[in-house]
């Protein structure tokens, strides 16, 4: 069975999409931790991400700057801090963050309740900022 | 100024050691979220992450891959979690937390008190099981 990630990769669910390559897909966390808050997964469905091959886990590290530098350029935060728990889905996924305190990387904090048309705004905002770089 | 792992890199401060190569060093969190929790950071000297060229931040994700195995190895447990926060120490360094549920990932959950005896055998563990792969 198809993962939800793997869903979100084929468009058989809607996501909040900020960039894809031929290997990796990235969007909004739809619980986000802060505003800006991204996911990005290798289209390979894989469980854990040190289960990934070297080679696969090297660009995954490297597509995931690339987005940190675009949500830093669009969302103003001190950095963006990284995440990989990998309890919640199967599916392999770094979770990069807006931060400008350690607490915001608090996993008991409540997520941000956003409307669509919020998270519509910043992955537009996000996306442009990936497009330039 | 040299940042505190710079120092414990050089050997100028003590740390329990579980692995080195040329360019990166790994050793237990004095302050753990679960018992095994590693760092990983890069010899030079680098403050933020995203700031590391694509060359050595793939590195350094391939030789994490391997510290975790190690732990993993070591140390009972589900998975080993990922963490960068990078607002502490002014110097790139990835946590290696080995966890069993989301909540032991969460920065407000306070850090283990071990004695010193227990950080030289958990760091004896890990270190003798990175040795073998």
């Amino acid at each position: 069975m198809s993962s939800i990630f793997s869903k979100i990769v084929k468009g058989d669910l809607p996501s909040y999409k900020i960039a894809e390559s031929d290997k990796f897909f990235a969007f909004l966390d739809i619980d986000p931790m802060a505003k800006g808050h991204v996911l990005v997964v290798p289209k390979e469905e894989t469980d854990y991400i040190f289960d990934l091959s070297d080679e696969l886990l090297a660009e995954m590290m490297v597509y995931s700057k690339k987005v940190a530098k675009a949500i830093s350029n669009a969302i103003p935060c001190q950095r963006v801090g990284v995440m990989v728990v990998g309890l919640e889905v199967p599916h392999a996924h770094i979770h990069l963050i807006p931060i400008n305190k350690e607490s915001d990387m608090n996993l008991s904090n409540p997520g941000l309740s956003l409307e669509k048309e919020e998270f519509e705004r910043i992955a537009d905002a996000i996306a442009t900022e990936f497009a330039k770089l």
